[in-house]
Parts: structure tokens; C-alpha cells; sequence
């Protein structure tokens, strides 16, 4: 890692590359956040957001064959991408009322929304706290409820799951706002990692396009559990208000460890659906055990059929 | 305190009194919020914020002056008077964020907000993170900067203030959402106090009526820190965008416990005016040792005309 890449804002930072769809930028208040849109306007309107290390780009695969159905709208969350950084400040919360300014100053109108991993958590964020008439549904793509917090309802929490650790080193070794930026120790230190399981991930030379663009104070937001300290999961989702899908995909319990390989347990996917039921909205659950956590950026087209699929029974 | 008082809703509690104007509430997506409006709409939007333990009603009297100038707006948070409660997520973010809703929805124009104690310290929030043109300036009445964090950045914390202990013995003796509700318990614990300082507030035989409709997880929020936990006051007041009054009203420090009996120190309030004014705002400190905490509602006719002359210089 280069120290020219070390800055307390992503603008400043050379770190950037060209991408498929044009991007602009609108200030929020706190935040500017940078997005990219693609479709016509007189289409429904979608907004997709990524997951965590990752960019509004991971969907540009996904957009392409979107857009001909939506006006879709793919965002940077703040600490992503090129939208600004928050030292402090990155909660679910804090990030979710960054999305319902979104709505209300770029997109303008209801929409459905799509978002993968803790995108998914935000996306059933909106559907339960976002402006009145805001959303119309949510998809929430392979998002770990209850398996991304510290203390979960129920299920294992994040340090059972495989991310959990790995966030650890990411924050030791990368820092808040890449103030460490040590990836050679980050990669001795995954390659000393006495689990089985920390080694299973793919940890190149150089940091990954997406993950230079991240600020790695998100990992220690989520291994500190900061990040929905104030947003307990079953309190958000008893308060769902729209139809959510939830596409639940490669899955499994590590049998020697008890580490949790994917995104969140068939028990957590189930609690999650009884809740919202209970809350009088509709829940389709599609089951996808062959599919990548990313199924959008690795699948695109099976991600599309499916969204729009239960798009098109959505209420106007 | 009767058990019928007791309820996870302010809607279900009967406790609430009449009072001098109509009262109304407006949805804004996770919470209701009950407000009160008074004055022409042809006058400036004035967004009046209680402190901890206060509901609207707390500014009737300097309503009934500063409607004459301004369209007032006084709102219940949550977790006060009829607004919604929302257990595990009072947080200045949340709070903040409503009240952007609220401008958004119900002022619906820019507007000059002023807020006591932690009223202040929300309109502070406002003056930082508010929608872009939202906040034309903000009156922050005798806020506790720094002294309601629990590591804040200098000065005392809210466990050396008069108010840390007395917000501990409520949240023990009443419990979130008034599930103790022993008010005898917390009379009993507060003769007993061993500092002298935690005898000094009056207490009376029942509770007052503001804190009948408080839902004292608010105090738990604050000595426990999560209410700021992702919003350092300082991170905040490097963000204010819009002119600032403090009014600094009584307060001292008691000599053998070293604790502070008022809102923050002389040390607090200048550390955020410079902090404010390093951003490029305009910082008017007034000082009032003299005033009760709550000038707005012991000396209305001060309140109203300090804040009038200092709104007369904001740009419109």
C-alpha cells in the first residue's frame, strides 16, 4: 500500500478507476454522496446498495440488464467508494437516514430497493424507519441479520461468522481511514491464522479495487458492534412496514469450529420471516444455497430475473 | 405511580393534561410526533427543542411572545410528552434525524431553531447535519457540550455533574418505558444519597407532570453514552454550517466533590465556540449566570428577546 493512498477523505485519494456508467454526486447534509443512475425516468425506480468492501459498481453488471424495467439508482454509502468518510459516525442508522435523503433529493419519488449484505440490513432498514411513502419494497440480498451484530436474538454473532475475524485484521492492520495501511501484515497474519477457516478466503498481493475505496473504520464499526448498537435487529424488522424478499444463498455451520460460512443461519432467515410476518407484511423467501454471497455481481442475470420477477407483484 | 401508568406507548398512558395550544402529530415514518404551532406563516419558521425531562408545553410562556415574530413550532422528541417511545434507539442521530423529517414535512421552509439543554445540544446536530438550507441559524439554551458525554473531550463528564447520578437513580427506580415506576424506591435512594449534591434537587412526593410523560430510558441513554456514542460533540461542532447563539445560564462547581452544578463550564463553552468558529460560523456567546437552566420557561420575556435581537441579524 502506498502512503499517498493514506487520507482522511476519499477525495483526496488517487485511488480511484473509470467505470461503465457515468457518476455524480449530491450533497446530503453530513455526507456527499456519489452514485450512478441508469434507465429512464418513466421506468419504476430501483436503488441498489452494496455490501460491505464494496462499491455502487458491483452492480454494474446487474444495471445493464435492469435498467431496461427501472430507473435504477446505485449509491456509495458514506465510507464507500468516492462518497465522503464519517470518522465516528458509522452507524446503521446514520446511514440509513444518508438513503432517505437520497429518496427524498435525488430520486424524488417511491421506490424499491435492492442491497446486498449490509446493504440488505439498510435496505430492511428503510423498509422499516424511512419517510412515509418512500419505499415500496425491499430485497434484501443474502443480508446477515442477526449475524452481523454483536449480540444477536438469535444464531451465531459476527465473531462466529467467517467475516468476523477477518474484520478484526482488517481494522488492525488497514486502521480507521487506511491510517495503518499495512497489508503485508495483514497477509502474514492471515497466513499465520491458527483457524482453518481464516485461511479460506483469498487474500491477493495488493488490495482489491473495491477495498481501496473502503474505509476500513466500517470493519471496526461492525467488530465493535457500533454499527447497530442503537438499531437491534428484531426491533427494526418488527417495524417492516413494505413486502420484503429475501434471497438467503451459499450457507453452512464449519463443523470443527462452529464458524459460520455465509451470510446469516437457516434459523436467523427463519426468526427474520416471523417477525415481519407478525408485522403484517408480506415475506417470499427464495432459497439459493448454490448461489455466491454477491450473487448480483456473480450472477447477474439470476439476480435480475429474481428481482424483477417479485417486482412486478409489488403494489404500484 | 400507579401501575396504570405504566405502558410500553405514551398513547396508552393516562397522563397527559390540557394546555394553552392545540396540539396535533404528523407521521414521519418510525416515530409520531406531537407538536404544537402558533403564529402567522408569514413569518419566519421558529423550531422550538425541550431539554431532558421537558415536553413542548416547557416553552408555552415564550410562545405566547415569540409568536408575535415567528411561526413556532414546539415538538415533543421521542421518548417526551405524546411522541412516540422507542426503546433501544434514543440517540441524537435518531433524534436529529427526526427533526429533519419534521422540517422537512411540517415546517416545510428553512427555519431557526432554538433548544434547551439537550435540546441545544440537538440543535447543534441540526446546525451540523441538517439538509442542505434547512437550519438558518440555531440557539443553543445552556446545551451540555462535552459535560453529557462520557469521555468527552474536556471538561466533566456527565458522571461529574450534578445530573449523571440523579439520571442514574431514574433509570434504576422508574425503568425504560416506567417499568419499575417506584417513585417511593427513588425518594428513598435520593435521602439517603451520600453526596450532598444528590440531596440538593427538589424532589417532590409524586412526579412532576413533565416526567410523567418521559420515558426514562432517555436517562439511561445518557449515563450509559449511547445516546452520543457515534456522535462526538466535537466531530459535530467542526460540521455546524450556520451562525450559532449559546446562551450560558448558572453554573458553578461544588467545591469538595468537584462536581458541576449546571450545564457545561465556562472551559466547555469556550472549547465549542472555537471549535464553531474554526468552521467559519458565527459564534454569539451570551452570558447569563444568573438564569435558571430553562430561561425559556422561568424567565420567558428574556428568552424571547435575547433570541429575537439575535435572529433579527440572521441572513433570511
Amino acid at each position: 500500500m502506498e502512503n499517498s493512498n493514506q487520507s482522511s477523505s476519499p477525495a483526496d485519494r488517487n485511488v480511484f478507476v473509470p467505470h461503465a456508467y457515468p457518476e455524480q454526486t449530491i450533497d446530503l447534509g453530513e455526507v456527499t454522496m456519489n452514485y450512478a443512475v441508469s434507465g429512464s425516468p418513466d421506468k419504476p425506480a430501483l436503488l441498489l446498495i452494496p455490501g460491505q468492501t464494496e462499491s455502487w459498481w458491483g452492480f454494474e453488471a446487474a444495471m445493464a440488464i435492469l435498467d431496461k424495467e427501472f430507473q435504477v439508482f446505485a449509491v456509495d454509502l458514506r465510507g464507500q467508494g468516492r462518497s465522503t468518510w464519517t470518522p465516528g459516525r458509522y452507524t446503521l442508522d446514520n446511514m440509513g437516514n444518508d438513503l432517505v435523503r437520497f429518496i427524498a433529493l435525488a430520486i424524488r419519488r417511491p421506490a424499491i430497493v435492492s442491497g446486498n449484505s449490509s446493504g440488505g440490513v439498510l435496505a430492511a432498514w428503510l423498509s422499516a424507519f424511512a419517510m412515509p411513502g418512500q419505499i415500496r419494497g425491499v430485497h434484501v440480498e443474502d443480508p446477515p441479520l442477526f449475524a452481523s451484530e454483536v449480540t444477536p436474538l438469535c444464531g451465531p454473532a459476527i465473531r462466529q461468522s467467517v467475516v468476523g475475524p477477518m474484520f478484526a485484521l482488517m481494522s488492525k492492520y488497514l486502521g480507521d481511514q487506511w491510517s495503518i495501511a499495512d497489508w503485508k501484515g495483514l497477509l502474514a497474519a492471515r497466513a499465520n491464522d491458527p483457524s482453518p477457516i481464516g485461511r479460506m478466503l483469498p487474500m491477493p498481493d495488493e488490495p482489491a479495487q473495491r477495498l481501496k475505496e473502503y474505509d476500513p473504520e466500517w470493519a471496526r464499526a461492525f467488530i465493535e458492534g457500533t454499527v447497530a448498537k442503537n438499531c437491534p435487529h428484531e426491533r427494526m424488522l418488527a417495524q417492516v412496514k413494505v413486502p420484503m424478499l429475501m434471497t438467503h444463498h451459499f450457507r453452512t455451520i464449519h463443523p470443527e469450529s462452529g464458524t459460520l460460512m455465509g451470510a446469516l443461519t437457516d434459523l436467523q432467515a427463519s426468526v427474520a420471516r416471523d417477525i415481519v410476518t407478525t408485522a403484517g407484511q408480506p415475506f417470499t423467501y427464495v432459497d439459493a444455497p448454490d448461489a455466491a454471497h454477491s450473487m448480483h455481481a456473480m450472477d447477474a442475470p439470476r439476480f435480475a430475473k429474481i428481482l424483477s420477477d417479485w417486482a412486478r407483484t409489488l403494489p404500484a
